[in-house]
């Protein structure tokens, strides 16, 4: 088979599209707050991809029907302003061939669509429950940082120290080094512990800012208060814990 | 070398065939009903699978011969109903690119022989030993669901909770994105220590019913009274449980 | 790079040559066995072969001189009888495809010369010390079993209970189902802790009088009543025991 | 995506070129001594290499610009002697199949601009602090030795015992087997638990005498005594040692 197969389930045509990316990683963080747009925005799915550097593995919806692990590019329209794309998805690669492999593929098919500028989402652990989490950034070209300092993101020398592993760095890298698409990667601070809207939501404000969009945060927010309710309260009887639901299934 | 072969022993004419498919895997649940109906109504072989995503391996018969590791698919005409062919196997892939490969490969011999319907059989792990295992299915396509119900398969809401991970599931769910075959899972359960017939017994009494099959159970009944005879007094000595014997060896 | 490469290091003229393959493994029986056989019958190199299955490394010479992993294949022409080749080499392939590769590969070599017959040679674990090692069989055809009998190697029922995994095993299952060689399997018994003449000795006495070798088994002989004389003072100290030198360095 | 990706940063015309290669590995040793060369004597990159047998990662310099992990080649002409080219990086293949395609890949382009002679640089691993560390050599060819010999380098029977495992070997193995190519391996002592300095120096020492080079010592000699002295009072202390900043960052 195919290593990699796209499955094209929408062509529309894009106006000089911008890339956000938010696979599943460090507390989620990245996939919550692109799940979060796709869901609010109401976006559209445009493509599928398939392949073996996915789990060998089927997910079960409630009617139970099976679902084949994917990752997903979804469109929005707007008038006045450059098209927004979200890549999501079930799983990032498992093997390091494959975390290559995906990047560029999917790196190769946004090229074809003339994006422009990609923002890869992300955790950065800390290790410890974070009252007030910071969004870090990296970028590919140093003259991005002085507008992103002003929205509010940070750029604390020596953090993060190994580097950003993961489709979130590469998609960067390669971007920069294959195919001249500018980027950059946000980083939620998080404990890393579980599913955790609320590095997400400080992810969600700057981007709102940065791409001028139109979001109301108020579902993540109450989600993110519930879930701090539950973790404190746990914390106090000195359990360890697992959330469970759809939304945050992936770290349940 | 090709990285799977195919050894084509029959070449049968076949009448819209349905698979159905029994790796080893969970409880050893799936390969023991697939390959008692291999054995039960008198399948012939028709194809032998080799490939370097199987272990590097032979298994030895009892007169000293050695048998390359392999995957088979076996077959049986009827005058009045679609014929039945059967996947068994010595393993599964040991890799997600062979599981992928494996599963695309065999998809695309069983489309050349205008397989319409595909059910996978595997276990569901319940981590203690249960009286009376329920057959728990997963569909391709949702409208297959109502008469799967009517023969006893159960659809519980968010079981099983991390999708079906191996063959079993990634045959439905690469028949249903690139080969439009449908397909069912049904999954018995079982406590997953040892190799289980019971479960083995309740799929076998359902897909009895759904391929209309003149099938006689006793024996996998009989067999399935003496484990649990063993089990049952091992589990009051309080003894780790190992079984052997050539039907049982995969988990022996 | 190609995945393997072949140095033809020399071309005779081999007449219906049989094969005896040796790598590392349990005991280091087959290789001891093989090397002894090259070193006696004054065997000259006939073929490299270098992999990216093979670990990454180089071995260090007492001259000072880097040699890169490598299998080889060694011949002996006789007038009266066939031509001998023994595989010999630094390591098996540590991945599963390598496996599969690699001897694909060398039997398809071994086919271009005629080769008519392999035996490979292999240790089989009893994890303990054994006083009088016993030589198991394994054939691709079953009509190979009673002259194998009669030359001493035993077939007892259920073992080697898991098959044979690794290059004794593949050479011959590959060789049965795409080559249509015939192979056997010799397994001497070895506790398996350390590099083990004594089961390799066992091995040379039958392959002696099968291939009707003029072989002085003194030398093998004497080096392993001083491993038996060092592993018994051991013992009796209660002492983990680890040997070296140039011949036992493998497992050393 | 190709998977190895060569770009080629400047052309210049090279004079019988040496390589110098020191890939990160134990002690960090070779990559210590080869960052220094680069830095001290101010040469130029020609090459960087991407690669999917690097890890998914990208590295974060001060600025906040990310920088995907890379394989480098510098060069430095000189007017009376042959022009020097050092291979520096950020990783080794984490793969064996990597190791053997990215050595197969540079040496194709080492081969191309003629480089005649390489010198791989790397720790050799004592597992104790040494005061004094020797400098041990390894070649292609046993004429090599001697004039090594006079320079300090030792070659003391049986060490390493393994051999040499990961690019600096691997280089030399498929230099001698597949490219004709002269090469030598200069392993410094080092306990392998910190980035060690002291081993790079003694390599460094040799090869400014092998290459003639107009070298200056001090300032690693100064960072490996400041390395020393903290290792020192963290040994009196009885604590475990992990240093950090931008050169030592490997291992820190």
């Amino acid at each position: 088979m195919e290593k990699i197969i796209l499955n094209e389930v929408r062509k529309p045509r894009l106006k000089s599209p911008v890339l956000v990316g938010g696979l599943p990683g460090i507390g989620n963080v990245g996939r919550i707050a692109a799940e979060y747009l796709v869901e609010k925005l109401k976006m559209k799915k445009m493509w599928d991809l398939f392949s073996q550097f996915f789990p060998p593995q089927v997910l079960i919806k409630e009617n139970g029907e099976i679902n084949l692990v994917r990752n997903s590019v979804y469109y929005k329209k707007f008038r006045d302003k450059p098209d927004l794309l979200v890549l999501l998805g079930d799983s990032q690669s498992t093997t390091q061939e494959g975390q290559y492999e995906i990047s560029h593929y999917i790196l190769t098919m946004l090229k074809n669509v003339h994006v422009s500028m990609i923002y890869t989402l992300g955790g950065y652990s800390t290790g410890r429950i974070v009252e007030d989490p910071r969004v870090l950034g990296a970028v590919t070209r140093k003259d991005l940082v002085p507008s992103l300092k002003k929205s509010g993101v940070v750029f604390p020398k020596g953090e993060p120290g190994g580097g950003i592993v993961g489709s979130a760095g590469l998609l960067l890298g390669l971007a920069k080094e294959m195919f001249s698409i500018d980027g950059v990667c946000l980083m939620g601070e998080t404990s890393g512990y579980f599913a955790d809207p609320k590095g997400a939501i400080k992810i969600l404000v700057v981007l709102k800012e940065i791409l001028d969009l139109d979001l109301d945060l108020k579902e993540l927010q109450i989600k993110s208060k519930q879930i701090e309710e539950i973790t404190g309260r746990i914390q106090e009887e000195n359990q360890p814990y697992s959330p469970s639901g759809e939304d945050l299934g992936y770290f349940g």
